[in-house]
């Protein structure tokens, strides 16, 4: 039966890069596609920066490919998340042959917890001097999350993971998340590391081919996995995956660029890349495989767009894409 | 009247790196110094990381010189800090000529605030399932690190600051900062740039030369001071300061360093360097220039410990500096 994915582009560039990943989608699967707005234009107009029909055909869609949203980011993302019960982000990094890079070494992927830690937080203004907020951290997220990293790394062939926390402060909440990390991948026969989230950006900033799999909880794998995508050059290349029990949403790191949108100029490999994680997730691992080499094969001789030294369009890359990939 | 300077060496390389960094002060100052104990060697033997008296020494002290200390560092330094009532921790990190580092042209200071976010946060495990951490953000913390950084970059010839957050997920409490740090920052005539905190670790690994002074909450400054480090080639050669209206605790960002504790060849520069801050914060500004200078000459071309490539040890550094400080 035919997959349903839910398209929202969002702002500024998400408008440039979707069709270009959509065309690639095409090429390779049957999927119905079911278009949607998000955003801060959105908003503009009708009030709110994600509409409830929305809303529901991302809840009700396959998986959905999502774009890039401006000011209204939070508001619309972290709704959306919560609406496919995506408990995990996963968040890879890596550098390719002839894109610049500060770490070129680096390969490796951020499974991010996507639930909770300050993320659910119930905030407070205590009084004109003090404001709180409540931190939240469950064993189930936490066991979740484990699972999930636990397959990650069996599948991709990988000896374990490392866990980057902050447990010598946060004892009682970081404390659980570890340990039932920890429990998790013991009863799995899974390696794990630890290290302190703040001795991790030296870590990473110094040597990022020591990792491969880094599991965190959801704020330190949000400024972790963008620590990463400065280590490979950008956002421009990178890829996310926002994974529930039944459905996903797949967007590309990198935001909306107002300083470039309208040019048609913007580069559409990560979220070209999404949408390969978008195949995998639904199910098309070899449309995926596919996809991905294809991106590959543009990046190493095909056109590039200004951000990676070239002259090409959008399209030109999309196109170029397309057609490095075998019959489907 | 000569100052009071508690001594607390602490754990394995501490105990080399801190006598190193006392030849240097002996020979710019005239200051008395009182030695105490703390770490996990401590623990072992009297049942408590920080005894009473170290507390005391610390708390009654004018300013303290640190070392290192290893597992039980949480429990040591946080209520040091605590005790000298430490509102702000710098950190600046920078690179020196022929010291190898990712981003050699990084040149930047944290200021951290030191006293709240999650760092003063009351835990609970509610459930077996559910565990809580209460972050707070206080008007009056904020607007101090706020004067501060004023004070920072007015005396340090800089246009203004970056405040580093995350207002658009914690929206009351870092929003509350955020207010407050720009406000002040108003009143004062002080530029204030803004920055994500996740995009902040995406500029500083790609451009960290696009940065001055970074003031941030607590654990986003304890994150990006090590992503700092990392770029500028690792902990070894970063000072830290942490700042009370009365007193202060001066450390090397560095930890104890078990693998090498006991050879004699740790490097102490960072140590001296938080000496250079220690009597600054004393108001011994030209004293602290000498050191800075005599250090920055040793480090170009003088002897040079193994992690930067050479064969000498401590104390040769030490002796080094010391012989390129002028007639005190
Ligand atoms: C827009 C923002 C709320 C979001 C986050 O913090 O998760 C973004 O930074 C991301 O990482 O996808
Ligand atoms: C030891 C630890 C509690 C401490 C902190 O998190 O502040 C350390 O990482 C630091 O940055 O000085």
């Amino acid at each position: 039966e035919t997959a349903t994915v839910a398209v929202v582009p969002g702002d500024g560039i998400g408008h440039e890069v979707v069709p270009a990943a959509l065309e690639v989608l095409d090429a390779v699967a049957d999927i119905e596609f079911v278009h949607a707005e998000a955003g801060d234009a959105v908003a503009e107009q009708r009030g709110t920066p994600l509409p409830e029909g929305t809303l529901e055909a991302v809840s009700e869609a396959d998986a959905t490919l999502f774009g890039a949203t401006g000011e209204t980011s939070a508001d619309v993302i972290l709704p959306l998340r919560d609406a496919v019960d995506s408990f995990v982000n996963v968040r890879p990094a890596r550098t390719y042959p002839g894109v610049d890079a500060v770490q070129p070494e680096t390969d490796l992927v951020i499974l991010r917890e996507n639930t909770e830690g300050v993320y659910a937080g119930v905030e407070n203004r205590l009084t004109e001097d003090v404001s709180t907020l409540t931190r939240l951290v469950t064993q189930s997220a936490s066991r979740r999350l484990a699972e999930f990293a636990c397959d990650y790394v069996e599948s991709n062939g990988h000896d374990g993971f490392t866990v980057a926390h902050k447990n010598n402060v946060m004892r009682v909440t970081d404390g659980l998340f570890v340990d039932t990390v920890r429990e998790e991948a013991a009863a799995r026969g899974v390696d794990v590391d630890e290290a302190y989230m703040d001795a991790m950006a030296t870590h990473l900033a110094m040597d990022p081919a020591g990792y491969d799999v880094i599991v965190c909880p959801n704020l330190a794998g949000d400024v972790l996995s963008d620590l990463a995508a400065g280590l490979v050059g950008g956002l421009g290349l990178l890829p996310s995956a926002n994974i529930g029990s039944e459905r996903g949403i797949f967007e590309p790191v990198h935001g909306c660029a107002p300083d470039i949108a309208g040019e048609g100029i913007a580069n559409p490999s990560a979220t070209i890349l999404s949408a390969a994680m978008l195949l995998e997730f639904l199910g098309a691992d070899g449309a995926a495989r596919d996809v991905r080499a294809a991106v590959e094969a543009t990046l190493a001789d095909g056109p590039r767009t200004p951000d990676l030294g070239g002259t090409a369009t959008t399209d030109a890359v999309a196109e170029a894409v397309v057609d490095r990939l075998p019959e489907h």
